[in-house]
């Protein structure tokens, strides 16, 4: 089967998420890079394709010459992967969907609500795919606690507790850390600074496993770093549609932490727990019962965790065959568009309504927060 | 050394808690059970005292009567212990204190916010000790802790994240589990149910730790559990004096635990977690460096955790030995009242301010929780 | 119910295990320490006594007057608890069981066969009992591990590994360290040094729980600190009667471990996992199904578990817990013997057969050895 | 840049392994599968060829006609991975090899010592490179191990112990379990059973990680399953040059394990301890010191384990990336041979030499065994 042809804006040389985007797509065979806006500098623009044996004629330096290009080829690409600063997901966003041409995007849908309602309506206004990369729900035994909670195996749920806690921002950042630029300036990152970044992550990998629907949050957000211009750690109490209840912390001054991503979900008749940095195990209790550790691909995996799993039960996968799980569920779904081809049992997603939910998520966080943690709906 | 005359009120036949007190008492050979009044039901009480050891004589009905035969004594008790259920500690603890006998008391300090303003009036008047046994501030590693955020290892404290999560009463209870019974009866534990039982011990705990006092509170307390009086979850957001912020969580509903008391500290240079489980170790972090594992009298074991240690790094101590530090911290007091004996370096022993302050805690939540998570100050 | 009156030999001030025993035995209110032979030096002996409250004329000098005293009183000792280096367990055993006087005894049995049997040979003639502390048998999860063998849980046993490593001789020991001093000097604790003191802890563990007897070692044992003269490293294989299989590692310079005494049992129907540092769980496996998170107390726990458990699950018990049950199961016995009162269920103290087995599991692993490895049997 | 072109033998539908190189071969990039022998069965092999969107002309039904060919190809391929089982190695290599064209091999290297010899001699002869995929090696926390061993941080080694258990096949398999069906039969795996399977691997990891040669064996094999061929429960003593000892475990038959291979090194003055089911962090120990947790790409971080890490601390790289590593390598290996290009610094894969030792480990070990345990030297 010959793999689907994928155009990259942003990710060029010294970029993160960029590198981990390609490793996700080349994991299955089912993408390969054919064309990119990489940087917005020409030279490095260039040097980033030639690196990445993409050929001269299709390294854009800019994503509306890319998209009007790439629209009008033959063999243009099926789908544009966007890996740029969250400010600037809309503008190549609108111009890709405008010119046909599906789009994966990274997380936080936008720096703002307005720019994500832009992508909304572009998005619905083109019929074309919108994937959004929250690749944490790509973990198998994160399917595999979706599953169990939808097939009932915890009763009712009552109480969620999600964490996302870092320490790489403890202190003012070297001014020459990229990352932490962008990330730390309102311009770029939005209103929302650590809550964007990983806060929703967190929120996505609650929704998603317990399907629950979040009515309302309290909210205390600090910026604890001495001249930080947006929060760096997050406090919420959740409220879910039928009376569960939660409570989500982000932080990236939680010193001692790298990826601290956990997630515990207790209901009516069980409950279970899953981390992020050892996902190939997590643990599940039924009420009376001894805990059961169930591991990815082992004895107690579930259909779910086993459709996106690629090795044995003892040999882990990690973030990177999670994340390619998003880009092999991309290519079923562009596949489908384009051939009709059956999608496969169990396809999960994270698409343009995931994107406004976090937004809303955002804006009802820092409402709160601002309004002294009045509890605030999610609209 | 003589061991001190150690009394007891409540703890007969069938109580849990009374054990626990007489297990710590014995352990360091400090205490001596010469006297009760075990039960208020006059066959159990004797039966009680009967297998005690204590004398028939000294086997009392009434702590009304044992309070003034045991201070009529030559060899009267040097302290009492209180082990009831929570509306049954003011009553003994003020006829104890007003016949001149000190006093040590289960937690929390009483039902209501009159009775323990009763008990502290009483023990202002009588000059006598009283003990709040908040025994989780017994453990090596936590009095290590405190010493670590006292030293400045941490830094100044940003976040702090305690839990005290069970599983016990996840369902309505057996109508003959007598520990279930009074503990979801409001009248017996007052207006709150596992706010009291374990949310205290959760809050003394990190204030214990980190020295902090907390200014305001906002909760969101549930009774998920159909026709419970009592809240069994608990989610409280907390701003600490000087900045530093927290969440608190506590639930007798969380599928898949039995005594999760886990405390999770983090400031500008450090960060410490510590779970009650497996209390013989605890990991800390500089910022920067790798997490170290810190043992229970291993190479990192500071001053005030070998002071309170009893065996060697890896032949753990659990729940009865940090009782038990309790109970000769006591003891130590209790001879310096009356022998002028030297109090040993370090000793740190929960008071009546401390069960004043949860006191304060579980009125300013239960206030919180019924204004819609308004903040609340602890008053 | 009075307390038993149990006397000393050994556990003077500056000694270790002398203080573990005493701790032990007062945990349940079993007994009562009412008499000494606590050093060999006159000014310790009565000084040591002073600090425990024992009488000045039970506080002696020598355990052969002691033994004659006790035995001559009415109200003398119940039996004696002899924590002596390896080298002095003969003497005083002989001494108490001559006198009609039970013996509590520290392990390993002796110094050498000829001594061990000679303890044998007075135990067998006196008739009393002879208690060989064997503590780590005291822990409820071991005794749930070998009811669970026994019911065969596992199905037929298949491999068996047990490790105990330290590091604390990992280099030169100061010469003022009394521990390390006896433990290192052939003299006093005979021919094995290492093996001795916790590779017969381990291999007493393993008999414990399966229940199988070893027909033969083959072993490799070094000495590799400079001028040690006994063994600091152990490594044996083990032939089980009926074909299992084990392998067992002693240590004590495994740099990074204090008191890393583990268990691992597989059969054909399951396996086991225990580790001492965190003795309240312990893993199970059914063959095709999850692992199973056993707590000590908790939903799984068996009667042999809750029999010897004081606190629920989650409030862990530890080293001190699972000694003072062989104190307990004592106590039992010396009532049984005394007054025939009947034995609780599931009682299972190690005895002078345990002591054997280990004194034959030294002597053929340091002849194999010696011999370059050849299996050697156990006689 | 331009990826090299693999070919492969083996693989074809219903394979384990092939899947697993040609993902690893993926992940970074730096391999374009282009040609195999995927099948002998030539309708699986080209219905294999076609789900790999490798070219019908490339389809090849004899690894003989796929040598001829790909050697006379202007583009043929840079480097074959063979995937076959043991005893389907050497043929294959040899043709390769003797065609001018570098091989990449799976484990062990062949089914006999006769096989081994000749492969070793065409390598030779041809000068071709033979890279075997001990893919353990390629775990960053691994070569940070072999790092910090090299650079004297444990000081002088003492103690190696290495585990690899599993349990998958405790049982008679079921006859059509393909990977189960001819590991267990001597005809294609080899005389060694588990110890061929998965002994060599934690055989060549202990080897890989201290550096140290082993001088001799004394082994202890077992068929627990009724009816087996082959050895599934492996007890090994090892003696390495310069007086350091281990002790090695392989099992088929341990209930309760799926890839438990676990690595503990101790020397004089540090120790470290690893396990690839969550191959994230180590713990190391400097005596005296308390634990580090050392995560990969986190703070700890040794430049040996940097250079093959894909993504930061806290996202958790597994089996797959460890496996790439191998890859990576090789394509360094192969174009630094092609081109001249510089060889990256700290390449460390695992070759001929390695192959070797691995037999002389299967057949000392299965000697020592048949001789009841006698201690025998690897040559």
């Amino acid at each position: 089967m010959k793999p689907l042809k994928l155009g990259m804006v942003g990710g060029g040389q010294g970029a993160f998420i960029g590198g981990v985007h390609r490793i996700a797509a080349r994991i299955d065979g089912q993408w390969e890079l054919v064309a990119g806006a990489l940087s917005s500098d020409a030279e490095r623009a260039r040097a980033s394709a030639a690196e990445l044996n993409i050929a001269p004629d299709r390294a854009y330096t800019s994503f509306e010459a890319m998209a009007e290009a790439e629209a009008a080829r033959e063999d243009g690409i099926d789908a544009v992967a966007i890996v740029t600063p969250n400010h600037m997901h809309a503008a190549p966003a609108l111009a890709f969907l405008k010119a046909g041409i599906h789009v994966i995007c990274d997380k936080p849908l936008a720096a703002t609500r307005e720019q994500a309602d832009a992508i909304a309506a572009a998005q619905r206004e083109s019929g074309k795919l919108f994937i959004l990369t929250h690749n944490y729900t790509g973990y198998p035994l994160i399917r595999q606690a979706r599953e169990m909670v939808a097939n009932g195996d915890l009763g009712d749920i009552r109480v969620v507790h999600v964490n996302y806690v870092q320490d790489w921002l403890a202190e003012v950042p070297d001014p020459d850390n990229k990352q932490a630029d962008w990330r730390t300036d309102p311009a770029r990152s939005g209103a929302g600074g650590c809550i964007g970044d990983i806060g929703t992550h967190a929120f996505n990998l609650a929704s998603f496993v317990t399907g629950l629907k979040t009515e309302g949050v309290a909210a205390d957000l600090d910026a604890f770093v001495p001249g930080r211009q947006v929060d760096d750690n997050v406090h919420v109490m959740l409220r879910f549609a039928g009376g569960a209840k939660g409570m989500l912390w982000a932080s990236q001054v939680a010193v001692g932490n790298e990826n601290a991503l956990t997630l515990r979900v207790h209901g009516t008749k069980g409950g279970l727990e899953w981390a992020q940095e050892n996902p190939n195990v997590m643990t599940f209790s039924r009420l009376g019962e001894p805990k059961q550790i169930l591991t990815r691909a082992g004895a107690g995996a579930s259909g779910a965790a086993n459709r996106v799993s690629r090795t044995p039960g003892g040999h882990p996968e990690g973030y990177l065959e999670g994340f390619a799980t998003i880009y092999n569920e991309a290519a079923a779904l562009v596949r489908h568009a384009r051939d009709g081809t059956p999608l496969p049992e169990g396809l999960h997603v994270p698409d343009i309504e995931d994107g406004l939910d976090g937004m809303r998520f955002i804006s009802a966080s820092l409402a709160s927060s601002a309004a002294n943690g009045v509890w605030t709906p999610l609209v």
